[in-house]
């Protein structure tokens, strides 16, 4: 299943190193500003290349708008974006199309399938998520212009790496999208000495939402939490999804989290801003865990297509954390959650009034 | 949206206090043989009641089945069950009905809906989890009958307090799911002083699923994890959810992290045995986090739908540790996350014949 | 699949002789009111038993609603209904159970499911309808309610008679919702002498909806034409529907079909109301072609189970002409293609102005 | 929405005169062989140009394949398809762009989605069939492949000419798809005639299926014949679908209509094969009315944007009769909703085994 989304639609489609990814967007409102250009920014965050520290693919990235958009407005027919594949290096693929990369999907598209396209990790390569950042964009032009919602993010941990402080404005000011720039040689240091040793390392994003409007989300299995779980957990490596307090509420007291309210407002958000699956007009709070990298040149004990062992050791470009380049991905699962519960929130509620005061988001 | 699932789709409906809830199990195979006593088992382990560390509410959870059965075999008709709500107290809800209780799903229901039901919850109840538990009884069935597979779990944290051994038989024999009788008085003490001191505490659950074959999971939006992801999230109480080693892969080398196998079988399990979205052949892991309950005794600062403070003291049975009762609806959620998953499967690739040796679990 | 539209989905259940039948209503806007005797009069114009040429049931059809509605107004959950099967009469299934009928859905379920309940003709009986047509009543009431929009349908063929006159007050006078009160007795001859005969005929029924603004209608694959075919074809009987002008286009010249309009209004309506998917703002105009009942006491050359040839004769309750109920069958179809799309109208483009002018639908 | 089918997902993109148009076909089993050139024969036969009689447009129609195939063999992945528009004239459309022609869309979009794409019709241009024949091209391979089922239809009605005779030979070796060759010359001066009066005429379009094993279909919403009736009625231009005897069962008596078999097969086909909305084994019959074309250089009567009466004129190509070239497109759409309906057959049902002997399609 390829399609993301309930009313807002987006289809992806796309091998790293075939001709071309692409996607569709279907369900978008008429009237939206679009130009090409206006996805240059998130991609070219996405991207690797972004420093040393990422793998070196210069992915060109252009993005063409194949339909949907008439003098420069989306016309409520589907968006189709292309992006050509242009440094998709040929190579000889003959022996690892024979060999199960421990940590990498080989082994299981080759049992579901009964056949894979091995070039650059065909479909289960992360360069999918290209295409996950361009549909996003439209969803957050919508979000900021419709809703005032704005949807950001930033790595939280690196290794064993915490942030000590927490400045917005140094985020995208340095590879890492690091909250702290005191701390961006540290990170350097780290992550030169991790290349030296061959090895990867996990990481941890956080991400939020400001500006949601209480009643986002639909109980019981459309949950806007239950969403952005599997919105999260369908990016490549991840492995944990927390919405709030997370799980460091298991070891708290109901008192202590339970967020209370005067009408000035919320005096705590440890709910991350959802309470029975639904937005309560606090920031929207995730944080996401991504594994370490498993492509690495120090070798590793794995089996072929014929069940032999081998030593399976990765040549090439790959990041030694994946996390790195996740920031940007994270905000357009979210983006491209949150407005697909604003429309289904539209549809089903639309001409619900004003019913009880609304509450500042924080007292 | 209240229907869970692709081709086994279940559509749960019902409040706490309403005259009834229920579901119905649509897609399921025909020639499952089921019966109205094959539900009690789960019921009563996930019923209120078993202990007294849980609420005091007496449900009968009596399930009948309404349609689909014939001569005690599914017919592949949409199977509809339903549980009548005998232990509904009937008493005057006017005054938290103007309330929003903090840590609930009051104020965004009401502002989503401009209305709700207050008795009990209404909708917002974990009472609705009965019907998922229903549901899945009949997913355990056809896994286990049709594939071999066992999904169980236990508790794996109350609190501070985490298991020191771990024994299957132990977790079904003490009313905490814990899999170490031996620290069963401990945590009896536990929960003894947590109820006199009126607040309450998070609990974790694990549940795992033995024998899945490869080769369950749809890449990229459908993928195992991503379903497994929301489907827990979508529970009532719950923060975070995690994939085999979780957010400990943050700090992992990916040296550690990358699963590596032999002929005998992979080495380790960190993936939680998925891979791409894709099921490993390995045991399927899953972590979830609940927060405390949010009702307690102990007053709490809150509005009301005027937008006055109002002091919130919750009356009557709360459990105190909603994890308690966790486990069996977590169970069901992955049993039927990996049902509906298996039908996908068959869909696609049903005809796709032996590629490669499988291998086994664990060497 | 027993779920009908995308945004309100309605689920049916039941088996016409077993326990109960009942649907859920998911998606439905918060606030409508609600009460149990608002299901009565669409119910009894459906059910058996209203004149001697319809089959002798006597269905009580009493709605129970089981959720989702709160002090008589609908809360945003799932509504769900449930009427009990009081009069399905226990008699020996053993001999048809091994039979085809033919003109019966009896071969293909067998064939499909490899089990099936004979039982009235379980599932595949169009006693299912029933909770259509219950359903339809919360559709209808959205309509009229917030958009003006009415549903409403006569018959507009018995056999070889055509009505003379078209008046809608008569509609409802009659057994046969049949739109010229004089051919009321002709109908009635008509009718005894087919009984007499033991054979059945066919029918055509027309429905119609008024009040439906421009812009309802989905392209490409959900448009509003296409939906409408797909619900009137799944009625049980059911072998051809036409809009507007229909199959008699065919032979039109384009000249003559087009619709021209003047700033007073349309000029005509061989559209059927909906143009390139979307409604026009013209009167929605459906025809639906109904198959004469299979069931007859004419003994028929069928097979059994074992693929011996048998002589089937039907006896028992049927109606010779399964169109003389279809009439509100057909309406609640309509109302609930309606009442789907336009929640979908909102949802993508509910902040669309008026962008031009609106034409009358009728110069 | 711009996707069609449940477990066969095709979705369409592009406007007639945009970049390209495309689509993307999910959930497709791996290892089907699939090369551009497959593409070309259906294309062409659906393509304008392909005689004096259909509009002059040249329409190139090469298919790319972006995706979902490797080595040519489909992968279970995405298979993405392109083609460009290399013959969208650019020219003035200021003029149209201010006018609803009627018979069009123009009037309907504009109301939906308050802004539209002029040129050339835009999404609801005929052009957008393209992608279904294309996509079909995959679904009849794999029904011919897998199940030995054939698809394939022809003209059985231009305007009042009917067919004398029926050689399925002759259908392909005509511009008409006709039956009769005898009678090609009569429609080429019936053609010719219309053209020198500036007129257009409807047609009827007739499509089969032989070789569906009986059990596909999926009762009660997800009826073959409901899903065959939205494809057909989701094609531009149609007024009407009928299954089987269609239409003409208004008329027939119960005797007469019912399908009687014996242990040598069925005796008759009324059912067009589908009963209960599952297959049956015979041949699927289907129906489909073409309305005539709207777009005439004979002057009608209009509005503009503004409200204000317009004479409105067409100039350009444009086909006197779309459903000469509407024959592969039915076909496509039959092939479509055939192997989504037989994927889901599979999910549900995949290992019921024979339960009763299968009738001969015809005795």
């Amino acid at each position: 299943m390829n399609t993301f989304g309930q009313l807002l639609r987006v289809t992806t489609f796309g091998e790293s190193h075939g001709p071309a990814i692409g996607c569709v967007v279907d369900g978008c409102p008429p009237g939206i500003a679009l130009a090409p250009e206006d996805f240059a920014h998130d991609l070219a965050r996405r991207a690797s290349g972004k420093s040393r520290h990422t793998s070196a693919r210069h992915e060109a990235d252009a993005v063409e708008i194949l339909s949907g958009v008439y003098q420069g407005r989306s016309t409520g027919t589907p968006i189709a974006l292309l992006v050509r594949n242009v440094d998709a290096r040929s190579k000889d693929y003959a022996r690892i199309a024979e060999q199960f990369r421990p940590g990498h999907a080989d082994y299981t598209y080759w049992h579901k399938y009964g056949i894979r396209d091995p070039r650059g990790g065909g479909r289960s390569s992360a360069r999918e998520t290209t295409m996950r950042v361009a549909a996003a964009v439209i969803a957050k032009k919508w979000l900021a212009q419709r809703h005032g919602v704005r949807v950001r993010g930033h790595l939280a941990q690196i290794g064993e790496v915490l942030p000590r402080g927490h400045d917005w404005d140094a985020v995208e000011a340095n590879p890492f999208f690091w909250p702290d720039a005191a701390q961006v040689p540290e990170l350097e240091n780290y992550m030169d000495a991790l290349r030296k040793s061959g090895d990867s390392v996990g990481a941890r994003v956080a991400v939020v939402a400001d500006g949601v409007p209480p009643g986002w989300g639909e109980p019981v299995y459309g949950k806007l939490d239950a969403e952005i779980a599997a919105a999260m957990m369908s990016i490549n490596a991840v492995k944990g999804v927390e919405i709030g307090a997370g799980f460091a509420s298991v070891v708290q007291r109901g008192s202590a989290h339970r967020d209370q309210a005067t009408p000035e407002g919320f005096l705590s958000n440890h709910a991350g801003g959802i309470l029975g699956g639904i937005s309560s007009g606090q920031q929207v709070v995730v944080s996401v865990a991504f594994k370490p990298t498993s492509s690495l040149r120090l070798p590793a004990r794995g089996v072929d297509v014929h069940g032999a062992a081998v030593e399976v050791v990765t040549t090439g470009r790959h990041d030694p954390c994946v996390g790195l380049r996740a920031v940007p991905i994270c905000e357009a699962m979210l983006a491209l959650v949150l407005m697909d519960q604003a429309l289904r929130h539209r549809a089903q509620c639309g001409d619900v009034g004003a019913v009880a005061p609304r509450l500042p988001p924080q007292a």
